[in-house]
């Protein structure tokens, strides 16, 4: 039995190799850069003006107004002392240009610009290269894609960027109890329900489910299934049949099929029995058939594994102090990972904390973490991993 | 001009009316639910063993083992007083089963099972119903579907769901100054950022951008592209051109396409010229053309309005008070929103806040909010829209 610090450590320590990918920018949201990218130009790449109005020469209070300098307008414009040009946000400005006097700023007489303002050097006037200059480091490698970034990457004139490719995640849940949604169950049986939680999370992290699969509690048919999702996956995630009963019989497949053990059972509530696993470059977790441990874990450990393996820095969630919105007592001895609703800027723990119990995580948007036993008073910060 | 409390005000204020859909659960994350939601049967819905152990029937401290229980057995197993079964997580108790004791707080010789802990009724049972009982609400109308939601739904043998439609989004770019990316530029001119950015900013939070185009400063152009978007679309995003320049003509263009101003104007830093209208039950955002204003409006009143029209409560991005790791003045009297970075728990304004400048937001992951003038210490609570 390993601690959650421990258990995280072993995670984060797995060092891994990406595969990078050339893609277009449109599909790269979520991906993380395979190399560094440095700006192949100044940006802006030109002095513009920052506002409406007009570009001045000269430091006096009366102008001749001698042209326009619409956006977008690429002829090469010049002022000469006492001249001004009308000019608009982005154009580019005047050789030659003192200022940009803000249109509200000033009175229009035929030809004569009066300025209501004195000029003050470079005012409203973005200087080429004041955001990015040319052969800057943009983003560094692993730098995570954003709407953003995208932004950035497009204005610098990138169709397309080099990223590390996603990893092949594959989903088996074991248990002969389990019978598809849709069909018709006995008493005794459930539906299974971890598959497509999983493979559900795995999307809403930007992540893609490859594969999802049912396997009844056999040794041999579980470790021929694993054997055949390791032929073509980078990480596997099992639920079930990782704990102490007889019919518990992922752990052995899992040796059979030389997966070594990084960590078996974690000190925490819920989800002690988690086992993490590698065999070369793939990656197994195997986690509890309990709906609500199979989902706690797979954000406390195995977001930050895919993080990596992606090329990121592999942070997991968000983790956040916020304060309680009530008094809260914790009376056994263990680190907990609590549902939780984050409302109006608090925190409150919800009802149905059991295993088993994901009703009250679907109506959550956070994991509390704390060490029990505790006496929590409202107000008092608690620690958050924002989902 | 309005203030943002009363734009965002506006925004929230708009009766809108989604439209049913059903699809497949695997398909429905992030989509609102267009119907309440009872439970079929009780969850869980026979009464099961919470860990691996034995079902014992009496109060004594010695019992015959008559039997085994796995997970997924669905005869009907009964006990008497004085006889135990083997049980397994999540098997069914037998009938008359006073307690599930652990298998680790048991002794086994030959049929015999001796206990090394009292029997303490219902112990280590899940009743029938604990979780959900049969009719239950198990989520309201609006409901947004999160992965833990799929497993709920997946628990209760839902292989799909009646969601409300997502809206149909088109964006638009104007502006004589636009190059796509990959193209050729000269001098006065800059690469288009703020459709690609607003597409993939729109994916990120889970909607999908139908079309962006790019549209010159014209205002018969513009006026006929609004027209023909406005055929196919429920939101139209226009950035640039709605500013008071002389080639801003998106505003009238709105007009003549018979789109009714809600607000324009915005008293905030960035994005002033703000515009938002509607004509029956279509809505036009203009942005402004500066990608972080742009990119900043998005977050703050494009996306509440997008939550409403699924079906969401159109909360916005989630808003929490996290204290700043530096000191910062903000000397100008403006609500402001800051492009920060949240890291070890606490809040850092990037430099780089200027309205053009969108690096420094793709370096961040937070949009800081506070009212200037003001002087922030090291350690103070600072509110922040979580991106």
């Amino acid at each position: 039995m390993v601690s959650i610090e421990e258990a995280l450590a072993l995670v984060n320590q797995q060092e891994v190799k990406g595969t990078p990918d050339e893609l277009p920018l449109a599909q790269s949201l979520g991906c993380c850069l395979s190399k560094q990218i440095q700006s192949p130009f100044d940006l802006p790449s030109f002095d513009n003006s920052a506002m409406d109005g007009y570009a001045v020469c000269g430091l006096t209070s009366q102008f001749e107004i001698v042209g326009e300098v619409a956006a977008g307008n690429t002829s090469k414009n010049e002022l000469s002392e006492g001249q001004a040009m009308r000019i608009f946000t982005g154009g580019k400005v005047p050789e030659n240009t003192t200022a940009v006097i803000m249109q509200e700023k000033v009175r229009v007489e035929g030809t004569a610009l009066i300025l209501e303002e004195k000029v003050v050097e470079g005012k409203n006037v973005r200087k080429r290269g004041t955001e990015i200059a040319e052969g800057q480091v943009v983003f560094e490698e692993g730098h995570r894609v954003t709407p953003a970034t995208v932004g950035v990457l497009s204005s610098l004139g990138f169709g397309s960027v080099t990223a590390y490719q996603q990893p092949v995640i594959h989903v088996i849940a074991t248990g002969n109890e389990l019978v598809e949604p849709g069909e018709e169950k006995e008493s005794g049986q459930i539906y299974e329900s971890n598959s497509q939680t999983l493979a559900t999370a795995l999307q809403d992290q930007g992540f893609y489910c490859g594969s999802r699969q049912k396997i009844a509690d056999d040794l041999d048919v579980i470790a021929e299934g694993i054997d055949e999702n390791l032929e073509q996956c980078d990480v596997l995630l099992i639920t079930g049949g990782i704990s102490v009963g007889d019919y518990d019989y992922v752990k052995e497949a899992l040796e059979e099929n030389d997966v070594e053990e990084i960590f078996y059972k974690v000190f925490q509530k819920p989800g002690k029995p988690l086992y993490f696993g590698r065999r070369e470059n793939q990656f197994v977790f195997a986690l509890p058939g309990n709906p609500a441990s199979s989902l706690t874990c797979f954000y406390v450990y195995v977001l930050p594994l895919l993080q990596k393996l992606s090329g990121g820095a592999g942070n997991g969630l968000m983790r956040v102090n916020l304060p309680m919105a009530h008094d809260y007592e914790i009376k056994f001895d263990r680190p907990v990972f609590l549902k939780a609703q984050i409302e109006e800027k608090k925190v409150s723990i919800l009802d149905g904390q059991g295993s088993s119990m994901i009703h009250s995580m679907a109506q959550g948007n956070a994991l509390a973490f704390v060490k029990g036993p505790i006496q929590i008073t409202e107000g008092d910060p608690i620690e958050c991993l924002l989902i």
